[in-house]
């Protein structure tokens, strides 16, 4: 199976091999990830501007994704840009980081806190969840306060990610911890022991490695997007 | 005043001149309201593609605007596309067709029937509605099957409005009728009057005149976007 | 165009003549909008039974201005004592204090904030927003304090209404702050200004000006109840 | 026990000797149900008008009733009108028509169909079922097109009130059946052995003799409102 | 009047002939309500688990309650095991603890606090809220952290219950309290006391005293479950 | 990998080879699904008794896979019977048929259309959803009016789901298709291709296999149930 993880900001380096490597660990053997990257938008995505600027080329890549013969797409963010417009457009199983890991949440826990990047993204992520009517079963909505491109400090990350879920879990009634930003990346299992330590046995899921895995199972069984909500874009 | 229209699509002739007389009539003597219109994106916006396609020179018409001194910018489509990332980057009012005729739709009943374009954008318009809480007072969205740019048969047009809003007054138990295209200018007092002659005496809301007025009145008033809701677009 | 603005309750001496000046002070050059008082019910509505038993005169006063020939009654109180009865009553429109400034606020921000008097109209309230389903968009509903006939001292509720709406920012999640009573006014900009001074910049909006801008607007778009949520009253 | 069944209207007749005697047939033997009528409002209640216009009087009904020495106040109509404020003013349980029999209702049933008189109410009864936040389990308010004053002819109004159950049931998924109007009283059975023949084994409650009942126990257990939801009226 | 009621776990002792007079004592002279106690199960019932297992012996019992003749059928546990099974198989009334405690409670207030016994019963209860689609009504579920046999102690329990009734009027709102566990019997007068001299006056409502008034008061009124919620059980 | 799929009834020669073979096929290689089936209960679920008596031989199942080293387990019944009780007491993954297949559905579409076996089910079934908080999610549950037992003929089964499904798609707006008992088996194809024939492309998910499929990347992935929500029994 081919697939295709597409960033959809234009700031290099966001991808390590490191971190492709662990995405990808869960994976089939016969599933290949390619990776690629959109040229015009904003270096990241961290406000309803940026997820705007970026959806054009995320689109395109798409649509190019399909021709070049790969079966499914990964959006590579949590604020799922383009995701609705691409379903629109191909006909292969398109996802973000949003719905994926939401949907495997649900399975664990009847309460969901999600903590992401920055307050910038907050109402955009409470807009994602109410529009999904998912409102019922998220605690809340945090946020750690550190911009996506200096997340590449674990040990910074971790320990703020793990305060946060605590708040969630102690203020709010979460039961289940989403790491609410794709590029949050083989830090779930840290956090995970850190509620353990914590006292709290509860699941650390991550955006992104939910999403390939999601979106393989997709592509195995043969789902698609229903042509009654994602209508073909009528001819002009 | 200046306020300042930007027409989100790129098919030509759209606002005829009638158009603008009729929507701008019942503004103060003193409030000018320029036309302006993208030139990047699609002829249309009928579909989560085409809006996310429109978007970024939306979004530069209202940065460019509020440079040039507009007060307030009104995004003359039914699907607010570029609204909220508008607003967090500029300081005047941004509104587009979907919030402001539903907010004085409010006031006039308990449960709005919605009535647009084509099956395509209904999926987009229901997740406006769930995104803005506001599924408790919506009865229906139906559509008339008739795309953009064949909406100048006004005949036709008000036949098919008139059609769907009984449906929505009879099948769905709407009580205020919204027309969710901006581009359905001049059509309201016909399919009130023909409303009235069914039986039925209840307001029938064109969405660009609600827009432009309720636009004008946040301009006096003073109004604006809360920087927490829309917060500045963080530095990279 | 000439409206009215009654006041619902007996105590006398609650609107002065800057007060006055104040909320009208951004209406157009050419309404006028004249002041009268109920004689019978209770000095001020801080309770369910206030409201009971104001709401008969506050009625007849809506029913003799249209024949008077108002074209648009503003009952000025925040909870909209009276005001569905009379729009069954009455072919002009009719609004109380609570609706036009909600309406308003939805077009601000996602959550909303309202800061009120006393405890004792806490359940009210939220009877009205559940009533009006748009409890998905309030973050809380907070009083000062302060009885209605008290609220004079603008020092005082200045600062309490500072504290209160700070609070209801931090610990609720308000971004856009609703003064819960009409007899709040000319308070707005000091409020605003207290929370810039904090930090938060959030639109503070007063019930009694939303109203009569609002009301001007409809009276102007020639906007109607629907006679289908406000069906006349039988005859018996 | 000593309750009072406040007529809430002022038109004569409305509640015979044999309605009262099978309104009264459940309650204990040492209960005793006096009956009294306002005399300022409107002859019967079908629009929000009614309500307003009847309601001080009714409150006036329940100060008086306790300080009579009533233990209990039932306020006799489906619309609760009057009743929030009356519990604010008095120590003992007061209960509308509405309230009572939509709990015993949720003890019957997932899903509630209410049928009632008028067309004009349906706003009405809707809002209270929102104000109560029982929209969820509500299939439906349906009314027969027979004005309050008209329902003495029990033949016209079980046939109505069948053919609406059935419509309900069938067409919107009620399950259990409310009357909405206390004074449809004596016909519960008769509807019930319809909806049998017809093939539905469902339950039909009658609003008023709900309401003594649970009245009666409320009484009993010695239950009274909250005086958070219902604080006492501030002296001014 | 032949009720029963069941005791629905296998650990003896818990129901004390005190318990039972506190119970009956608002019961009619004529009402009897027995008391038996299942065998195949768990000593209590304080988890999911201890639910399934325990439901076949419960509705076992109910099948033989009707067939001897008991006219209703009260399942002695605050998590309704075993409620809605039995229904679809018998036809006289069958109630849990929930359920009515609940229904009574809406009739004293907005908002409802629940507090019960250890946190993990907590998701079980607001699984059961969210299934009655009653949490619009409900202001928190709050646990003493005492086990259902350890209850007991009267002080230490009524000590903690006031703790948690007074954080959930003061952190989360709550209006009315209901104790959320059968067992908690004879308490609710020394709680409401508490609340009293910390300056609440509001209701405190005991699950099995609610149960057992109200399933007497649905036999009095012939009321029995709708047969298209609780369909009879299909032959195989 | 080693899952055990339970199959919760007693009724013999449910689970033909052939269903085997259709559900394993798009597990990984190297995942071995065992079958096993509970001795005591019904014959099949098709009612709230028949999952009560069951259950308690599921969780037994349950608690004695985790023994025998299985990794997951997979309760074959659409209607979730036993699963969070299992839950509780084993720390492998617990799937029912309800959660796994909604799950997946709502990466397909906005609203799911259920269609399942018996009328009987249907207030379970709502039931669940509510419980799920899911009901902005799903248009309608529908029913065939075929037992489970008589599912095999697949002509009768094929023909009557695919007028269920043309049903909700056109009378309540469901955009994706669940079928709601986990014995239909090998039939999605068919219907999906019914349904392209009558003009709609939408998928049509069937639970088992999305069950055993989810169940899998659960275990791939090492995510267990939160322990907040899933508390350990306490011991007595």
């Amino acid at each position: 199976m081919k697939l295709l993880d597409i960033v959809p900001v234009t700031a290099q380096g966001l991808i390590s091999e490191d971190m492709e490597r662990y995405i990808n660990k869960y994976l089939s053997a016969d599933t290949v990830m390619d990776i690629t990257q959109i040229t015009k938008g904003t270096p990241s995505i961290e406000s309803e501007f940026d997820e705007a600027m970026c959806a054009p080329d995320i689109i395109d890549h798409c649509i190019r994704a399909e021709k070049e013969g790969y079966e499914g797409v990964f959006i590579n963010c949590f604020g799922d840009p383009g995701v609705r417009a691409a379903r629109e457009r191909v006909d292969i199983p398109v996802f973000g980081g949003f719905e994926p890991v939401m949907h495997l949440a649900l399975g664990t826990a009847d309460q969901i806190g999600i903590v992401t990047v920055l307050p910038n993204v907050l109402p955009m992520i409470r807009g994602e969840i109410a529009k999904a009517r998912l409102e019922g079963r998220v605690a809340c909505v945090r946020s750690v306060g550190i911009p996506v491109l200096d997340l590449s400090d674990h040990d910074k990350l971790c320990g703020a990610l793990l305060d946060e879920s605590i708040k969630a879990i102690k203020e709010d009634g979460a039961q289940t911890i989403v790491l609410g930003c794709t590029a949050m990346v083989d830090v779930a299992e840290t956090v995970e022991a850190g509620l353990h330590e914590a006292g709290y046995e509860i699941p650390v899921l991550e955006a992104a490695r939910s999403a390939v895995m999601l979106l393989e199972l997709n592509v195995k069984m043969g789902l698609k997007q229903s042509r009654i909500t994602y209508m073909p874009v009528p001819e002009k």
